[in-house]
């Protein structure tokens, strides 16, 4: 079902989501806030936007341009609806197509940012899955996987151009393979822990393209303190009372 | 000059140091608690040994047979001492050589577990370092390199064996390659913080021979509470009194 929630605590703005899976997350948001802006930018995409959460939250950081590639026609629905009725149509363009197909839409070399929150889990075709899904679709990789969204980041980022993406701990190792195939330096990480005693279960990694060797793995988040309230920094990302997917 | 520490608190064991350079460090004593130790092993091997904190820190955890292979005279004997006073001898077996000399000591496939607390940096023939100096062996990858550490573990350990190391998170990148190249695959890591606020300075991490790929990052480790004394999981490792080089 349709659901109409606020997109943070400020500024007043909403976000249009739906309860049967297509939940703004934690995830965008710590994306949103990890990912590297400078001034300088112009042109910032979001691959795999959903509902479109991380250009939005970026809006707030950065003036440049923000697209978002959303291949599902009613999640892309949900996102540009909220674009519009938060008055960013003039800053942010979302796109209902599949990311193979930026080479058609994008000369190449021509973003200084590209955002990721893909799919997490691997897919075989002979899963229990039903691949045509919606919600599968956003959570597996059935429609595109970490190689092609290399592919197509090395394609579009500038030389220097920032890579950002949000994923699991469990495939850091063959995502930093992947970004090194592509020839984006992993640069920063940063991992994030349910609450103190657990294993990290998020992480951020953000990459150069052609960037030199050189790693900086920055202070751990907690999201969790021990008594099952918000850490003061997701408290702070969030601004307080928004619902949260988890 | 040549100084008698106590190892740890408890047990009354000893360690013989050099406050020139070569004294027992925080690093050894995270990898020796980091690293995955089974009740069946049989045989441990610590590369870069020094003056062997490693080999005897670990005979706390393990019935196992420990070598410790350290290249440089002054520091082998500084551990054997240590070893010997500690009536380790049974357990511990300190070698005096070139770990690039492992196959003629030992047969493949023979160790359950190598650790390496290896030198942190490059070594570039041109700089301005003293290349014959103990001390800048012991820091910098004059006589060895990651690749030969890597390739001589591969050569050392069991199908399934544990391959344990800490270094610079700097260098993870690089680390996981070498690894890869040598079919060790990273399966565990863990952050080391001096304390909130900051990024990671000390990286452990461990991998297993034709291991399947799949990563554990396990709860951060700060080293320093807001105070400037040790986090409590420092202080357990340590037991309390001992003199501990940065």
């Amino acid at each position: 079902m349709r659901v109409k929630n606020r997109l943070l605590n400020f500024e007043n703005k909403i976000i249009y989501q739906d309860d049967n899976g297509f939940m703004f997350s934690l995830d965008s948001m710590l994306l949103s806030n990890f990912v590297s802006v400078r001034l300088s930018d112009k042109k910032i995409i979001d691959f795999c936007t959903g509902n479109a959460p991380v250009p939005m939250l970026l809006s707030f950081r950065t003036k440049a341009r923000i697209f978002g590639v959303e291949l599902q026609k009613y999640i892309y629905e949900l996102g540009y609806d909220s674009v519009k009725e938060n008055g960013m149509l003039n800053q942010i363009e979302l796109i209902n197509d599949d990311i193979s197909n930026v080479n058609n839409l994008f000369s190449s070399d021509s973003f200084d940012v590209v955002t990721c929150n893909p799919p997490y889990f691997k897919y075989a075709s002979n899963s229990y899955i039903n691949a045509f899904s919606e919600k599968a679709i956003a959570r597996h990789e059935i429609r595109l996987n970490l190689d092609l969204i290399l592919e197509k980041a090395f394609y579009l980022l500038k030389n220097g151009g920032v890579f950002a993406m949000v994923h699991r701990p469990e495939r850091m190792i063959e995502i930093i393979n992947i970004m090194q195939k592509h020839k984006i330096e992993p640069k920063r990480l940063r991992f994030v822990y349910p609450k103190k005693g657990k294993a990290a279960n998020i992480l951020l990694i953000e990459g150069i393209k052609n960037g030199k060797s050189g790693l900086k793995v920055e202070e751990p988040l907690f999201v969790y303190d021990e008594k099952g309230n918000y850490c003061l920094e997701v408290k702070k990302m969030f601004g307080g009372d928004i619902n949260v997917a988890g």
